[in-house]
């Protein structure tokens, strides 16, 4: 199969060309019993469950163009080597943060994961107002051992020059994060669409030019500055779950950048869901609450991993023990520390206030708005996340820490914008 | 020649092994008649000038290890390849700049390139202290156009990228630079010397935790602050002069980092400089005065230079004339410039301030001090230079232009500091 050109998987062809590999059969039992179907709902690619007699597994498949736009979109199949060696290291920097890889298939653009049996996408869940004890914790232990462990505050200079070169090359899924998130939301760009009742508030946030340049500034960031190893796409699209269990998925936009992309997007991504619950029905004022409460242990349980990490594995070329520890300086390695995440959290903000723009705005919109029939309740909805994200990229110098977050998101939730 | 093993070039063997070669002998003439010496006087390699009956011409080999030290420190040979890949980009991106480039063999590592009749390395006329009309002006332009020129103000993000990623493989001399530049002038290393009256203010220097502070987060940027291909050793031992002639040499340790690495390494050598003049004669005032009116230089012609490559050749992806001038805010777009070259000036000053303390309590000095044979003297010349990098390096946010650091290495050069 190797040597095979690209063939785009079907329902009826999967188990036929998939059948003979042993670590599918092996796992899950005789191809001729297996039950396929697709279920891929995102925006690029194909995603088969597969189940036989002894469980099931996943095969994602990368569309040589952007499925949410069509062929006219095309879209190297590359990004699938991306995302399989993005899992294999998150994999190994945070054990059972993610699925496990059975098989990887290059030409064909092909993983084959474990099936994450009865987990559903995190963003349906905020849809549906469900609670998942531990959540907030999990996703923040996420990302501060898969993005302290991939900088050189971790890993050997030479493993992370390499691993800067190797995700150069996913560059075209860094485009559309460059162009979608950064850019095309701030002009009329011709794919841009919106809730028709934003208008005034689209056309004030264009005219906006300190947001405008705030915004540049941002992306100079995610360009320039490779921090670390990002998933590069962390909404709660995202994220499984299935009681108190967490899994993250689709790191195919994977490439180095600074350690706020990752949480920013999905800070965001909690604050528009905690702006969407009016649409999904009365009451929900408690749920808001619990949202706004796994946002703040996101950011401290983040905060403290992170500073764990610092103290017992810097083994990096930063800051080195050397200058510090050695000397009977620890204290300055702790303000070092404080420094580090005064910085993460300043991004944090501001691409936390990109992405709620480019939701509303942009190309890619989310289901937690989209699903709110209603079309003057969803620009209701919509307006509060659209000043709460320019408050954010204007507020990157002002808002001080977590409690100023989550007081802001609850005061303006709160208002009519419209 | 290009499957042959590596083998070093000598005098005796110069003419034997590249006498084939077309474009030294269109060039030069008749091997039989070449005059070959080695010149090499750098850190790392061997500099050969080879003269024929029409011309002369330079072949720089890579030796396999630092030629400083010695074969205990084996340093690999792919140098040569991104020494070449760089000369190749500073020559398009500012044509005349450096030396043209003739031949290039990647398994001998070696570069033949054109002969600078008649110049003369730069360090050494501040020593000998001849003056070069336009010399700032010059150097200020070539930072301006090969820095805007690299970066995705300019290129397409793609040719970005794949340069980052071609140039994140010159590991090992990323590697010296990382710790001979940022760490460990700053610990008692091995390697480590300086000049015996400087004991005590090494000492402090190294008690010093801000300064230790501010010297991890410039090697933070300097790693991860990807903006645009850096010479990455621009000293005025890398800048050859002959009257108003002026031509870079010496890139291989080019690496996609941030623009005031390269602008701050430059400026710290003239202020070395003018430090040492006491230590060159008596009545160097003028001279100093002429010095530092280089270093003025520099930066006004760098700054206008990029702001007028901002104006007409921002065709990259960072703040696209599409959210700003297309919108009829021009005055935005100037602003997000002035934002930009002050982001440079606050970098420029660190890393002069780093340059300063590892040229005088690191591994590689400078001949500007060396040459003062009076170890009184030369001490007191030192000291100033120390004092001047702390003063950079902690005074990035307050240092406001180049007129208050004319003014502060000035004042600081007068003063006795022993």
């Amino acid at each position: 199969m190797e040597e095979r050109p690209y063939e785009a998987l079907t329902v009826e062809t999967l188990a036929r060309r998939l059948g003979d590999l042993p670590a599918l059969r092996d796992r899950i039992g005789d191809p001729a019993g297996w039950r396929v179907r697709e279920v891929g709902d995102g925006n690029l690619n194909l995603v088969f469950i597969v189940e036989g007699d002894r469980g099931g597994l996943v095969v994602k498949q990368a569309l040589p163009y952007v499925r949410l736009v069509g062929e006219s979109w095309p879209l190297p199949l590359r990004r699938s080597f991306f995302e399989y060696h993005a899992l294999r290291r998150q994999q190994a920097r945070d054990p059972g943060s993610v699925p496990d890889v059975l098989h990887f298939d290059e030409g064909q653009a092909l993983v084959v994961m474990e099936y994450l049996d009865g987990h559903i996408i995190l963003r349906r869940a905020l849809i549906a107002g469900t609670r998942h004890a531990g959540l907030g914790e999990r996703l923040g232990l996420f990302c501060a051992r898969t993005l302290f462990r991939g900088s050189d505050l971790h890993l050997p200079a030479a493993e992370r020059k390499a691993d800067l070169a190797l995700f150069a090359g996913n560059v075209d899924l860094c485009a559309i994060t460059e162009a979608l998130v950064f850019t095309e939301p701030y002009f009329a760009a011709p794919m841009n669409r919106h809730t028709p009742g934003l208008d005034p508030i689209a056309a004030e946030l264009r005219a906006d030019a300190a947001l405008k340049l705030a915004a540049q500034r941002l992306k100079t960031a995610f360009a320039a500055r490779a921090e670390t190893l990002l998933h590069g796409d962390l909404h709660t699209g995202s994220v499984m779950v299935r009681g108190d269990q967490v899994r993250i998925i689709d790191p195919e936009f994977a490439v180095y950048g600074p350690m706020g992309f990752d949480i920013g997007m999905l800070i965001a991504n909690f604050l528009m869901a905690h702006c969407a619950q009016p649409g999904h029905g009365r009451d929900r004022a408690d749920y808001q609450a619990w949202i706004l409460s796994v946002i703040r242990a996101i950011w401290t349980s983040f905060a403290a991993e992170f500073a764990r990490l610092w103290r017992t594995e810097r083994t990096g070329m930063l800051f080195p023990r050397t200058l510090f520890e050695d000397q009977g300086q620890s204290w300055a390695a702790d303000a070092a520390c404080s420094g580090w995440l005064g910085q993460v959290w300043r991004d944090t903000l501001g691409f936390a206030g990109l992405e709620c723009h480019r939701r509303i705005l942009g190309l890619a919109h989310n289901a937690d708005f989209e699903s709110i029939a209603d079309e003057g309740l969803r620009a209701a909805c919509e307006a509060k996340a659209l000043v709460l994200g320019r408050t954010l990229l204007l507020g990157q110098d002002d808002i001080a820490g977590i409690d100023a977050l989550i007081d802001l998101a609850r005061d303006i939730a709160e208002r009519d914008w419209l």
